[in-house]
């Protein structure tokens, strides 16, 4: 019946991305299409379905090759029983995904949160191939973290593991509140949206900076401001970047892991970025904690996602 | 040759602990004898095997059963290479204690840090027991850390997960430096060095303590007095609270273990320490990762080291 193989879905608010891996990791194949959100679950869980037939019929590979399906999906869920109980940017209230889309596609189905699933993704066949224990934070909207330990994403207890965006890491006189309702979590800073909040009231408090001309300022452009030598552009990279390095030198003493690795959109911000973390990650750091260990960019982009969904079956 | 019967030995500055357990982690027996530091590192380990002969020459167990043998010691080491690299208050410096005592008794010989040991011992037949994620705090002259994932000790990279003593949780204007060489470290206020520092501090600035009264402040006095309604005791006792509340908030949001334990000297002052701290965690901690977490004293006290050592050859 030849090799096996294994599906990842990356369910996104506004698309669908389904992906083929061999067994090593290795993305042989996707495709993609809408999610249809404002149709409902069921709906959405029909296109999963028919977007996986679709992905394996796009091949040579037989049906029965399909050792395993994964999904990635953002939002709060138990795990082990494959149940979303909220998912705000879907609209989804307690969906029982994985006993669905068994029944639908006759194949076992595991699901996890999208960050765990891209730190997978990494682990398996990206920047983190062949070792054992590493974090990943990805860096958007929020910041999202994933631990893996032992080639495995690492749950804790409630599935709450790896939640770094929310470290308290901003001292209380300078800490704003979090979507979490805590004050000073890391993501108020270091996240896009932490950095777009930075520039727009460093522009709102008048201060001599190229920002004041950009219209709907985006992380991108601070990060080219300060390319460009922009002094206040320049201040709030070293600040998102000194939290992020305070965050992985707190994160060394607890696990020690041996690589750091940041991906999504904020990391494309590429030297400027990674080399103030490493700065203040060498700077907070305990010596022996951080002896040896790399902060690098994540290498798989937007195929972590599903790269690491495929991996559920293999590696958890 | 009948059951398997393991051994832990407690390889403290002044004296050296050895216990005999079962597989399920009972303690049987123990023998303690003097360490003999002053004597260099070649007679302490030679008082280790004569130690472990006699504890099992003690008892109506044969040579035969004992299945392993693990050391818990302070220190920097190789774990896996069984090798210590810096021992200070042993004086030791590049000691190969596996490969010795595997020479002298015949046995296979794992060792690890004293924190570490301790963690494990509690995971295993303590306070811990048949819960697979615990985090456990030791506090004492520092405040020791240990990991528990899936019932074994978490040794990260270089050995150098579980070191939350380090953990820089002290904001820097009220920091002051740690014995490691960085500032604000967790221990410079939560171990009993930290307690008493504070303490005489406060006598010193003349506040209105009965701590005044006390010649050579210890731990138990500070907590003693806070019972008593002393309010600067009660501060003190808070603050050290606060930061060790806060660093379970931290851990909990990074790995979501289902326990915190406490033991060590300083985790004998009982509820007026443990009521604080779960009140700063419940304070700190993000909602969802604090859902059903506990925090509790460690139950083996002093046994802990030996219950842990001789767990090394089942649970690592």
């Amino acid at each position: 019946m030849g090799e096996k193989v294994y599906v990842g879905v990356d369910l996104g608010g506004t698309s669908i991305k389904v992906g083929l891996c061999d067994i090593n990791g290795k993305l042989l194949h996707t495709y993609e299409g809408p999610t249809g959100t404002e149709h409902g679950a069921d709906v959405v869980l029909e296109n999963i379905a028919s977007y996986v037939r679709k992905l394996i019929s796009d091949t040579s590979y037989d049906w029965e090759q399909v050792a395993g399906i994964g999904a990635g999906i953002a939002g709060f869920m138990d795990i082990p029983e494959g149940f979303i109980k909220l998912s705000p940017n879907l609209g989804w209230r307690n969906v029982p995904v994985k006993k669905i889309l068994e029944e639908k596609l006759g194949k076992t189905v595991k699901i996890d949160n999208d960050a765990n699933v891209a730190a997978l993704g990494e682990a398996w066949s990206g920047a983190g191939a062949g070792i054992p224990n590493l974090v990943c934070y990805t860096l958007g909207t929020g910041v999202g973290g994933g631990i893996i330990i032992g080639g495995k994403i690492y749950q804790g207890f409630k599935g709450m593991a790896g939640e770094l965006g929310h470290m308290r890491l901003v001292p209380d006189l300078e800490a704003i509140q979090c979507g979490c309702g805590m004050n000073g979590c890391l993501e108020t800073v270091s996240s896009a949206t932490g950095i777009i909040r930075m520039a727009k009231e460093a522009v709102e408090r008048g201060e001599h900076t190229s920002l004041a001309l950009v219209e709907g300022i985006m992380a991108k452009d601070v990060f080219d401001a300060a390319k460009s030598g922009d002094d206040v552009a320049q201040r709030i990279v070293n600040r998102a970047a000194s939290y992020l390095g305070k965050s992985m030198a707190m994160v060394s003493v607890i696990l020690n892991p041996q690589r750091y690795i940041i991906g999504g959109g904020v990391s494309k911000a590429g030297d400027i970025l990674f080399d103030a973390i490493r700065h203040y990650f060498h700077e907070y750091a305990q010596e022996t904690a951080s002896e040896g260990v790399d902060i690098v960019p994540a290498t798989l982009g937007n195929d972590a996602g599903v790269v690491g969904a495929a991996g559920l079956n293999l590696h958890s």
